[in-house]
């Protein structure tokens, strides 16, 4: 079928509610690392997507799957080696005391039971969510989704739902320069806790990613994790990480997003690149937890933690140490941020480059006093990194942050050509517009 | 690992709310086809599990994701054919005008979705339910599935949600006798509509299986979806089927479920066979329900609807018509059927035959006029016949009806060898009971 084919097809058979990328949508056949292909055979450095962790169609990955698929695929009502053996695995990558695993489907999956487990633990149903994320697609998440909630055709949080401040050193309440911005952030979570106290509310939750994805590169700043899970568990709330964008290695310092803020959760939920594609994604929590939720309900999930998905998960974990990708997240993540900071100087549109690893932001403003959101530009260096042939999101509450999230396999070749091509576009885009 | 080592890892790691099947579990570590084989070699016959639906490890399902996954597996936000022309297929398979689909990654994810469309076109929260159905193990599915919320660990029926009286025609008000059955039981949703409007509330969405499988393999009488669709749309509520256990041939007379009661609903979840145990699942609704849920909010699923799954998707559909697996649904599913109605004749312990194609159900019972069930029997049963090589599960309000739901390429011999062990421990333990 051609481009239009597809496109008309699309049109007819899927629910409009799924949007293309690109104002001249891409058809892609191929993928191959950090590269993808359209019908045409132009290459794409793809600097985007998060899932195929370990590069796009990994031969590991599909060589493992595809022998484990030829042997035996069934459910958990019976005994088998994978599913033990890939749950420790992820268990070991934990710290104490987070060494009970729900393997599920999809991120959205393991957030909702997330949610199940820390509302039969607590017995309460509140829950804190920071402004602006993003936890998944289920009915349940999109209540805790202020992202979802708050933006088009969403109706606002629900009543046991309550909002804190996105923790933002650049365009917040609190800048960088304040050394107790992580604090400052925090309290405003002690705030919520108290109006709570006042009605005789208890908290069930506090969840967040550990670096803020759809918010915009979110990082937060020191200590802000650290005195938000210590307001939260005095009063009985449980904490819970939510690394479906940012776990396995590509903070680069670290192998999960919360260890960058020296925490420990209570719940960490698992999915993208946790499979490279394959719809994987898992729990992980504290006994006590684990054991309060066996409360006579099973939780059975008909695909979760099948042989095939954990063989799965378990080659994505050797090719992430074989391959040293955690290493090159920090290296090349390091010098890519660099590289970007250097062009920060150069263009006073670039307001802010944050970021760890290969998880970085670049944010966007037409004024660098009043923070004012270039998202026009922001939208058309997107289109214009696409004709160079490089793929990049836009994201954040006033959709002016550039979010380069790439497969961990990305160079510092891809670096180098994704700074130059961001220069060019920079040079004759803020020319056009003088 | 040996069985031991397998199961003290488990007992560490794993969430405990995940049991095994049987008291001395099963290390299953082989499939093919209709059977399963443990660590030492014992072959098992699987009449059990409707996930590998076209039978374990098929090879053309094998080699289709296998192909896939080298060339390409990425996200929905690109063109890709195999999306489009899976849905297409989908969409051809159902009655007009259900041709809008969305993919998924499991059953709860497809649930969910529905009742998230529900909410949306409709505007309104309260659903109605049928009496132990089960619907999935998120948090929103929960609060419909009386088989959780009355069960261990539940907390009821939330204010929005509606039971209504299983239709049953073996143990329920109006019996097989009853021509009229099926409107009787309908009339009783009506029942609840009158209530909710009294209350000045309407109704989003019924939700029912096609035929129920947690209720124990509950074939509807005549005409109850009719006039249960009938009510609820005169309310302005929408009808959800819910073919996750029974669709894809299985009832052998019809592709799916619903077109069995000859009813064609508002929207259409589809989960287990419909990626022979890959993690897939899908939506398909009407137009305009699509069009209602197209109110600014993006639905995007990050593993749902890759060119992996949808191409495995379309083999189970290609092997499904190549192998003539829905009219073998029928006719062994007939031969079955028949056969166990002649043991029933000989053993009064069996209350009640019933199901379509190879969905059947046989429900125990220690008298045949107070209809007490067999409970106890149905368990003893479930581990004999594992012992001589057979698996099946048992379900049902009273823990009293065995479930058979074999691969669809479950065969003669496998239903002879099936009645043959049957029978021989029926006559066991019904003589030792005496």
């Amino acid at each position: 079928m051609n481009k239009k084919q597809t496109l008309q097809l699309r049109k007819q058979y899927i629910g409009p509610s799924l949007s293309l990328s690109y104002q001249e949508p891409l058809k892609i056949v191929r993928g191959f690392m950090q590269y993808l292909y359209d019908e045409k055979g132009k290459k794409y450095l793809d600097a985007r997507n998060n899932v195929p962790h370990i590069g796009h169609c990994h031969p590991k990955v599909n060589k493992t799957a595809h022998q484990q698929m030829c042997v035996l695929n069934t459910n958990t009502r019976y005994l088998h080696d994978n599913l033990v053996l890939y749950a420790q695995r992820l268990c070991d990558k934990m710290p104490e005391p987070l060494k009970v695993c729900y393997i599920v489907n999809s991120g959205s999956e393991a957030n909702d039971l997330a949610l199940r487990l820390a509302w039969t633990y607590t017995k309460e149903k509140d829950v804190i969510v920071v402004d602006h994320a993003y936890h998944g697609n289920l009915s349940s998440l999109i209540h805790i989704s202020p992202y979802k909630f708050d933006g088009k055709g969403g109706t606002g949080a629900p009543p046991y739902v309550h909002k804190v401040p996105i923790p933002d050193g650049y365009r917040g309440k609190f800048k960088y320069r304040n050394s107790q911005a992580g604090q400052k952030y925090a309290s405003q979570i002690k705030d919520v806790l108290r109006g709570l106290k006042n009605n005789g509310k208890g908290l069930a939750a506090f969840i967040s990613e550990s670096i803020m994805g759809c918010a915009g590169q979110i990082v937060f700043p020191e200590n802000y994790l650290m005195h938000a899970y210590q307001y939260v568990r005095e009063t009985g709330g449980i904490c819970i990480a939510d690394e479906v964008q940012v776990g396995f290695g590509r903070m680069g310092s670290h192998f999960w997003g919360f260890e960058t803020q020296n925490v420990v959760p209570d719940i960490v939920s698992l999915g993208k690149p946790i499979g490279n594609g394959f719809p994987l994604a898992a729990v992980v929590t504290r006994p006590e937890i684990a054991h309060s939720f066996d409360n006579g309900m099973e939780y059975f999930n008909t695909f979760g933690g099948n042989p095939v998905s954990c063989a799965v998960g378990l080659a994505v974990l050797d090719v992430i140490e074989e391959e040293g990708l955690m290493e090159n997240a920090r290296t090349t993540g390091a010098y890519l941020k660099d590289k970007l900071e250097q062009l920060q100087n150069k263009y006073p549109v670039i307001g802010d480059v944050r970021g760890k690893g290969l998880f970085l932001g670049i944010e966007l403003v037409s004024d660098q006093r009043k923070l004012t959101p270039a998202a026009k530009l922001t939208a058309q260096i997107v289109e214009k990194m696409k004709e160079e042939g490089i793929l990049i999101g836009a994201d954040g509450p006033f959709q002016n942050v550039l979010k380069i999230k790439p497969p961990l396999v990305f160079n510092k070749d891809n670096a180098d050509l994704f700074v130059s091509k961001l220069e060019k576009i920079l040079e004759d885009l803020t020319n056009s517009v003088d």
